[in-house]
């Protein structure tokens, strides 16, 4: 018997406390390989894959499994993974894809548990390749194989324990502590060729292709666990699970002893026709901001580009976290700390003014024309010396939560020798440095340096700004107070009744007399009304709500009541009403014979206020979520609005709310008093809350809400609700 | 004698409309250049600038010139300039500052009519350094010598017939045809290095330092000038003269035979403290914004980071322009094909549709997994080969303006062959083609080819695609409709007395009904008004111009009328003018006692419509300028305006309407009217004009402008004029 293969660990990891994960050390630490289709015809992708896991130091036993021929690079092959004498953990299958079933069921009898198919000529090629793909699917489920892929690169494990590259990627990269994982082989490999060429070292690495069984989520959750890996990168086509995503990014960003970080680049067009939707809420919560609400609430740091992915991750995997924004620059020349200074503020650092302590302490070590204040400018003619003194003084100062080491090439610049000393004392002080080195040729002696010692570097200073940011950003996510989900009292019978009657009717527009009973029973602020049938009911229903009173008629039939004249604001008195009442019903009649007609809703008049919408919808993919923005005519100008995935916490809606840009609005300009933010995030968590109880709710606006001053309240001034297609 | 210096030429070009330039020629190319200071000690700026000279094939002569010793580096030194037997075209000054002022008078006395002065220790130092300058300045202007610097990096022109290195920068860039000027030295440095590590070719760089005497726009028109030169990049931290920059880049960038791009990164940090403005327009407008209507109204394309600069450069001088947005993209692997489509969409290009000839022509050439619809997928094993085919077939597309080929590392991929057929396909079709080879290794010697050739590549298509933005962008500001700003038909004496009144009343507040009167002038849509001074003059007056009618209390003390009390609106009949009239009177006489009361505004209600805010506001440093925003609660919120120095033409009025985020407002969402974008262009110019005629106008602001569905115009419904400080 082969010993379980298992993660020679550094330290131990509690198990993740999301949902029990997938064991998927065999795929990267299996005690024997079989490579199906494995080949000696160069430049074959079954040649490659073999060629790498023998010559790249494999600590287990890979065997080549061909139809033809009796050794393939000199190893002793063998016609069906059959005939292996040996167990097998896993089996890397090349062979063409109409074969790929047989072989995995092969595999499957031989006991191997687990595989990587890299064969293409599944789902993405439409047809067949569909049902082959299911086929595979089912087969790995019925008989408890763990595959990756198929269309994949494959799987890299540079733990030199291990030592296992079962891809066909050019070349094995460093050792690391930076986990890669890539819906796109091609990508792949042009990710693990910047990584070689930039020396950057990679843990583990995989392709997922099809990601026919195992997901980027069981994937995530194996490098969560991986003693050797401390910075998470994924590159994203789509998304399997959002919801499981959330929670497993959660718990690897923030609730372990060891927190690690995830970065992910998500690609993937518009499509072309964004499909009409019926609410605010499903027109403005495209896929994008879907994705966006997705990484937001599992911690993970969204990044634009495969440039920013590395530049990150360089700072991650080999510095402290800062404890704050505070950033000191310290440079040998004024224009690129000018640079650095600009990059700090555009991405929401500080650039600290110094201790007076460290001003003083600064003042002999350095050159009457130098700067003492931050930016401290050490001038053109500083040598490794005085970089030395002025770094180990502003990393002491406890005003300064990191710094920005700039050396741009000067007659006296001694960029090996300064390159030595920022590394020693960056590694004294437990705060972040981050280096950049401006240039190529000139810079490069203590670029080798820096690179030797895993010290962060950049050829501007924007990136090293841009890179800090992203710590910064992650620090406080980790940091941040946890707050679970609120529970609130909630009347359910209501709004069973109300739903009840529309899927009895056939109806899924809910009039709002009666989506209003639904908000009313969830605790929202709502506005009096009675629904009166008559014209002296409608003025009766007035006197007893109290003057000035809206009216709005109410039928199934009418859903835009504005289009339809079926709205009346700020009557005063009862001849207004009586006379409304008459008008609107007659007005109806005109634009909609035949329109059922419940009656008319008399309101109370709200008082003006801010307005925001609020709005939730049910993703097809992702369930049920919750929208936030400003309200009025600009909601659609200018998109400025916020999803997030039910349910929220209250600090996920104070956090929505504060995430618009119009959020200035709402904390009072001009010496306006501020809104209340809170009436806000509470009907946001009561939103949140509705629209997990009730998965019939399709689309929900409540446009507008009023908001009035802090301590005052808000009031729900009108309310859209459309359940989705009865039985489906 | 010695031959005046002169440019040798690949074109002749006219001479510039803008006003005289200065003859930069003898900066550029000397016959014979004295380096003053010039040192044997290794490491020293002195010895670096003597022997970058000497030792970079100079094809003039050089003198050291050293007050003591005879000879540096082997060649024949003088104590003194004065001392040089032959005449001399330009100096190059190291010695130190407080010398130099005598140093100049010196090289005045030998003729020399340009100099470098490398020193620093002048303005950037403060105090004495200040009066150094000053001297310099003044030296320069009274003996007519055209000075760079001080507290610069010197002078570089690559022309094999001139290959002058007059700096202290490392090694010598290889020729080429971008041109640079850097106002910061180290930033100099930096670029140069970055330029030789990644082979980029630079005709010209200039580091122009403190510019105590040429300015970045002389040295622009220098290059505008330059045969040499096809692309100029600007690194500047302020400008010397906004207008001229202007004037000067709209004449490079889009009025010649051979237009030339000019790309700028400006960098510079907010002041902490903004000063506090007492109008809409002065607290908005803030520096950063000027900057960017600067370049905007120059056609100079702003950059970000030096990375953009570089990558930028690189398409411009090395492919043709655009002819409009349509890319295809041609590729080895879908995932980056999905990468260069997200960019594309993402920076305003369109990932067009090919022809169906083409995907009819492509189909033979292609296996059949391979996508024939753009993003061109020509699938993991193509060779150079398929590349040729698909990249030749796209080009031909009449829907197509611009490629992007993109290359993955693959088992197949051949580099550099892929790399030459690239090349040459791309030169046959006249349309611009950026690569995209992904990695950094493997990669190389593909690069290698494509670098050789000139051909633009990046390691990501994000950047390839970024760049291409830019490209169109300046195409389209190349082909711009050319519209000259209108004149008006305007009366100055009405304008003339309201400002005299306040003038001579010591008043810089201009309260409405006087400020109303100057926008009647100038043939604004004013509202209807009467001023009244009691209270049946206001009862007749609101007659006159028909109810409902707004009051507004007149009184040059009364600054914020609204806090005041001193507004009411909606005034429908004579018992509530009356009401109002005494209430208005009695509240100011409790909020301001002894204020200067003239009267009572009575004033047509305008009739709801959208909320913009125009305003002026003459900089400091720029002088008059125009603001254009979105209205209401939301202008200070959002700062969503945009500025533009005056005159302005329709087609710039119309450019920053055009440029708000809240532009969708003004063009109808939900099936709304458009708004009349005329009207308010119409006054945006009106407004440039005044700002223009009157430089007594410090702030204005038009605070709404009601604007009404189109061809329903637009109306003035607040205005606050504020004067600068009489006579300054």
């Amino acid at each position: 018997m082969i010993k379980p293969p298992r993660f020679k660990g550094r330290r131990r990891i509690p198990p993740p406390k999301v949902g029990p994960t997938r064991d998927l050390s065999g795929l990267f630490a299996p005690g024997s390989v079989a490579v199906i289709g494995a080949s000696s015809r160069p430049g074959s992708v079954g040649h490659s894959v073999f060629r790498n896991i023998l010559f790249n130091n494999f600590q287990g036993t890979v065997f080549p499994v061909n139809i033809k021929g009796h050794s393939i690079l000199g190893v002793r092959s063998y016609r069906s993974i059959l005939d292996i004498p040996d167990p097998v953990d896993m089996a890397v299958i090349i062979v063409p894809a109409a074969s790929v079933p047989e072989t995995l069921e092969q595999c499957a009898e031989k006991g191997v548990r687990y595989a990587a198919i890299i064969s293409a000529g599944f789902k993405e090629v439409g047809g067949e390749g569909i049902e082959l793909e299911e086929r595979v699917k089912a087969i790995a489920k019925e008989r408890g194989i763990s595959v990756i892929g198929p269309n994949c690169l494959g799987v890299i494990n540079t733990d030199p324990d291990i030592s296992m590259n079962a891809s066909f990627a050019r070349g094995m990269p460093l050792p690391g502590n930076i986990g890669f994982l890539s819906q796109s082989g091609a990508l792949g490999t042009a990710v693990l060729d910047y990584a070689r060429g930039n020396r950057i070292g990679i843990s583990k690495f995989v392709s997922f292709g099809n990601k026919a069984d195992v997901t980027e989520v069981d994937l995530l959750a194996a490098l969560g666990d991986d003693p050797m890996t401390d910075v998470i990168l994924m590159y994203l086509e789509d998304l399997s699970d959002g919801r499981k995503l959330i929670d497993l990014g959660r718990e690897i960003t923030g609730e372990r002893e060891r927190s690690k970080p995830i970065l992910a680049l998500k690609t993937g067009r518009t499509p072309q026709g964004v499909r009409a939707a019926s609410s605010h809420t499903g027109a403005l919560a495209g896929q994008d901001e879907v994705y966006g609400a997705i990484f937001e609430q599992g911690g993970v740091l969204r990044v634009e580009t495969i440039e920013d992915l590395f530049n990150y991750a360089m700072a991650f995997a080999n510095q402290p976290l800062p404890k704050g924004d505070r950033v000191a620059i310290v440079t040998n020349a004024g224009g690129p700390g000018i640079m650095a200074t600009d990059a700090c503020v555009r991405y929401g650092l500080t650039v600290t003014e110094l201790s007076d302590s460290t001003v003083e302490a600064l003042r002999p070590q350095l050159p009457a024309a130098a700067s003492l204040r931050n930016p401290v400018d050490l001038i053109g003619d500083a040598r490794h010396d005085r970089y030395a003194a002025a770094l180990d003084l502003v990393l002491r100062d406890e005003k300064v939560d990191a710094v920005i080491a700039i050396a741009t090439p000067q007659e006296m610049t001694e960029f090996e020798e300064t390159a030595r000393v920022i590394t020693e004392i960056a590694a004294r002080h437990g705060k972040p440095v981050l280096c950049s080195f401006m240039g190529v040729v000139d810079v490069s002696p203590g670029v080798k340096v820096l690179d030797e010692h895993n010290m962060p570097h950049y050829i501007y200073p924007e990136a090293a700004a841009r890179a800090l940011s992203a710590m910064h950003r992650y620090a406080q996510w980790v940091s941040r107070p946890r707050v679970p989900v609120r529970r609130f009292y909630v009347q359910r019978e209501p709004v069973d009744q109300v739903i009840a009657a529309a899927r009895s009717e056939g109806r899924v527009f809910i009039p709002e007399c009666e989506s209003i009973k639904i908000l009313d029973a969830y605790g929202f602020p709502t506005l009096k009304y009675r629904l009166a049938k008559g014209r002296d009911e409608a003025v009766e229903a007035a006197r007893s709500i109290g003057y000035p009173v809206a009216m709005k008629l109410m039928s199934p039939d009418v859903i835009h009541k504005t289009e339809a004249g079926a709205v009346a604001l700020n009557l005063h008195d009862d001849g207004a009403v009586r006379t409304t009442y008459d008008a609107m019903l007659s007005r109806v009649k005109a634009h909609k014979p035949g329109a059922n007609v419940w009656g008319v809703m008399v309101q109370e008049m709200a008082k003006p206020g801010k307005e925001v919408i609020l709005g939730a919808k049910r993703d097809p993919q992702f369930g049920p979520m919750v929208m936030f923005g400003l309200g009025g005519i600009y909601v659609e100008a200018l998109r400025d609005v916020t999803v997030r995935l039910a349910p929220i916490s209250e600090m996920s809606a104070e956090r929505m709310i504060k995430s618009i840009r119009a959020y200035p609005i709402l904390t009072g300009t001009r010496g306006e008093q501020p809104s209340d933010l809170f009436a806000i995030a509470d009907c946001l968590e009561r939103l949140s809350r509705l629209v997990l109880d009730y998965e019939e709710i399709q689309e929900l606006d409540i446009n507008p809400l009023l908001v009035y001053q802090q301590w005052e309240g808000a009031k729900v001034a009108d309310i859209r609700i459309v359940l989705s297609p009865p039985c489906a």
